[in-house]
C-alpha cells in the first residue's frame, strides 16, 4: 500500500511534456502578497517586463486613485502602505494599463462578473468574518418559478447541526443588490461566517438563511453560463414579478424542502440596495408574511402612497423594522425619508447609521448587527 | 410601489464619488472574448499600453507554447485561431510577461490556487458539460474527523428531486488529485452537470456524489483561508490516515446525514491521480466496502504485495473494476501494470484508454463514461 501511494506521489511531481495538468504550476519566482504586518500591508507582483505597475484598492477614497509599485532588482514590484482599518477589502494591480489579479493571492471574491482579490485586515470589526469551529452548510439549490417561467438557483445556509437536530428553524430571506446574484451574500457578504460566529457565540438564534437570485430574467449567476429569459421584466405588468415569485414561490418552496417554521414570527426579510427595494416591496405587498423587515442602503422616496404602504405594515403588525445606511451613501437621503416616514406614522424602528458609502463593508456590518435581533 | 422600485434602480445607476460599490465597473472599452464562431475562436484584450500580449491555452501541445495577439488601432489586442475540438479548456493572457485573466470572460474555473478562464467549445463530446433542465443540489458541508484531528469540508451532490422523494440513494465517492480540493470535481470536473445530464437522459441511476478534500492536513480548500494541521501525514504511522478517515468517518457521516443506502452494492469509489491512489488504497484496505472501483490516471507499480491486494478484492467480490487513462499520460505505464495485474489475477475489468494526457478533459470524459455503469 505504502509503495502504491509513494508511486502516485512521485508521478505527480514529474513534469511531463504535452498535456499534463499538474497542480498549481507557477511561472516565475515565489513571492508573498499581500503581507499584513502590524499596521502595514505589502503588495508584490513579479513582472519583470512591465513598465508601470499600480495598485487599486477599494479602501481608497476615489475609484480613480492608485498607488504606484516600485520595481526591485529581481523583477518583483512592491509597495508597502498603511493598513486600512480592520475589514475585508478588494484590490487589483494595473500592469501597463491592464487590470490584473494578484496571482499569488488565492483569496478571491466574485462580485457579479468580476473576480477581486481579498485583503483581510484582522481586528474586532472583522472578527466574525473569519471561519469558526461550528459551521453550517451552504447549498446551491434549484426551484421552478412559474411566475418567472424559468428554473432558478438559490443559495441556502442551514446552521450547524441542522441535519441531525430534527428541529424546525426560522428563516431569513437575504437579498442582494443590482449586479449581484445568489452568491453575492455568501461571497462578498461572508453571510455563512457571520451566522456561524453569531450562532456559536449565542448571539443569534440558529436560523436558515435563503439567498435567492433577484434578477428576474436570470436562471442563475452569469458564471453558470445559462441563457436569460426574454420576458421584459421592466414592463408595467411585470413590475413586481420577482417580489411575487419570492413570496409566493420561494417561501413555500423553502417551507416544503426544509424544516422551516411556516409562520410570520419566524420569517425575516432583509436586502441591500435593489434588494432593499425588494424588501420594501415584499413587506408592503405582503404585510402578513414577515415580522422582521430590514431594508439596507435603499430607503424610499416621498410619494403619495408611502404613508399608506407603511400603515399597511403597521396594521398587520411587525416585530422589527431596521434600516441601515452609510452617511456617505448616495442612498442616505432616501433612508432619511424612510426614517422620517416611519416616525410620522408612529412606527417603532431603528435607523442604524455608519460611516462609509454604498459598500460591502457596511452590508457585512449590518448583517452582523441586525441578525442578532431576529426571532427573539 | 412602482415608484419605489424605479427610485432604487435610478440610484444604482448613479456614479457616486468615494466608496460606492456599484455593479460591475469596467475600465476601458466593452469587447467580447472569447468568441467562438464556427470553427474558429477569437480572443481579445483591451491593453493600450502593453508591449507584448500572448495567449496560452491548455489545448496547446506544450506548456511553453503561446500565440501572439496583434494590437489594433483602438488599443484592443486580438487573435483568431482554429477552435480546438469540442471540450472545455482553460486559457490566460500574458501581458508584458505577467499572467492575466481575461477580464471580460466571467466563466472561470478554480484549480487549486489558480483561477483560469474557461473556453467552452460546444459539440457532442462536451454536451453533458452544459447545464440541463433538472438539476441536483451542490452543498458544502463540514464534518469532524477524529482520525485527522480537524473539522473538514466536503462537497455533496444530491440528485434532482432528492429533498421530496423520500427515497434512499446509492453513493459515489469521487476523489480529486494532488493540488486539488473538495471543489475540484464540481469546478474543473463539471460533476454536477454530467450527473444532471446523465440522470435526466436515464443513462445513470440517480445517485449522491460525495467529493471530499483528499489533503489530510487541510480543513478545506485554501481559498477558505483556514490553517492546516501540523501533523506530518507523510510519517509512516500516518500513511493511510486519509483513506481511513474516508472509509471510517466520511462514509458513516454521509449514511447518517443523507438518505444513502448503507450497503456495499450501493457504494462506488473513483478518483483521479492521487485520488486514484486513494481509490486503490481504500478498495484494498476495505474490500467489503465498495462494489464499484474506478482509479483514473493513477495505475499501480509492480510490487510483491500487488497480487495479494487484488486477490483480497477478488475474494470479497466486486461488480465493476474500471480504470481509465490517456495514452499520453505519464501514468499510462502504471495503468498498463494495473491492467496486466488484474488480468493475471483473473479479475474482470475495463481498461478505458483515451488520447491525451493527465488532464481534466480526460477526467470529465471518464466520469461521463463510468458513472453510466454504476449501481446497475
Amino acid at each position: 500500500m505504502k509503495k502504491i501511494l509513494l508511486f502516485a506521489f512521485a508521478a505527480m511531481m514529474a513534469v511531463g511534456a504535452g498535456a499534463q495538468e499538474l497542480a498549481n504550476f507557477t511561472r516565475g519566482a515565489q513571492i508573498v502578497s499581500p503581507e499584513v504586518k502590524g499596521d502595514s500591508v505589502t503588495f508584490r507582483l513579479n513582472a519583470n517586463y512591465a513598465t508601470v505597475v499600480n495598485l487599486y484598492g477599494n479602501w481608497m477614497a476615489n475609484y480613480s486613485d492608485v498607488v504606484p509599485l516600485t520595481k526591485g532588482a529581481n523583477g518583483v514590484w512592491e509597495v508597502t502602505i498603511a493598513a486600512p482599518e480592520p475589514e475585508i477589502y478588494t484590490y487589483n494591480f494595473i500592469v501597463d494599463g491592464v487590470n490584473v489579479n494578484d496571482p499569488v493571492n488565492y483569496m478571491v471574491q466574485r462580485d457579479g462578473t468580476r473576480y477581486l482579490n481579498m485583503l483581510f485586515v484582522p481586528g474586532e470589526r472583522s472578527a466574525n468574518y473569519n471561519e469558526t469551529a461550528h459551521r453550517g452548510t451552504v447549498s446551491y439549490k434549484w426551484y421552478d418559478s412559474s411566475i418567472l417561467g424559468i428554473n432558478r438557483r438559490l443559495t441556502v445556509y442551514t446552521p450547524y447541526g441542522y441535519e441531525t437536530s430534527n428541529k424546525k428553524y426560522p428563516v431569513l430571506y437575504l437579498l442582494h443588490g443590482a449586479g449581484g446574484d445568489e452568491e453575492a451574500w455568501s461571497s462578498m457578504g461572508r453571510a455563512a461566517q457571520i451566522l456561524d460566529n453569531l450562532i456559536e457565540q449565542g448571539k443569534a438564534v440558529p436560523m436558515i438563511v435563503v439567498m435567492p437570485n433577484g434578477n428576474p430574467g436570470q436562471q442563475a449567476a452569469n458564471i453558470m453560463g445559462l441563457p436569460t429569459s426574454n420576458v421584459d421584466f421592466r414592463a408595467p405588468e411585470n413590475q413586481n414579478a420577482y417580489v411575487r415569485s419570492l413570496v409566493e414561490e420561494i417561501v413555500p418552496f423553502i417551507e416544503k424542502n426544509y424544516r422551516a417554521i411556516p409562520k410570520k414570527a419566524s420569517r425575516a426579510i432583509a436586502g441591500l440596495s435593489m434588494g432593499g427595494g425588494h424588501t420594501f416591496a415584499a413587506s408592503t405587498l405582503y404585510p402578513d408574511k414577515f415580522d422582521y423587515i430590514c431594508p439596507l442602503s435603499a430607503g424610499a422616496r416621498e410619494s403619495p402612497e408611502l404613508d399608506g404602504q407603511l400603515q399597511g405594515i403597521k396594521k398587520a403588525g411587525y416585530k422589527l423594522y431596521w434600516i441601515g445606511c452609510g452617511t456617505a451613501d448616495f442612498a442616505y437621503a432616501g433612508n432619511q425619508v424612510l426614517d422620517a416616514a416611519l416616525t410620522r406614522n408612529g412606527m417603532q424602528h431603528t435607523f442604524f447609521q455608519s460611516s462609509g458609502g454604498h459598500e460591502w463593508k457596511n452590508w457585512r456590518l449590518y448583517l452582523n448587527t441586525f441578525s442578532q435581533l431576529l426571532f427573539k
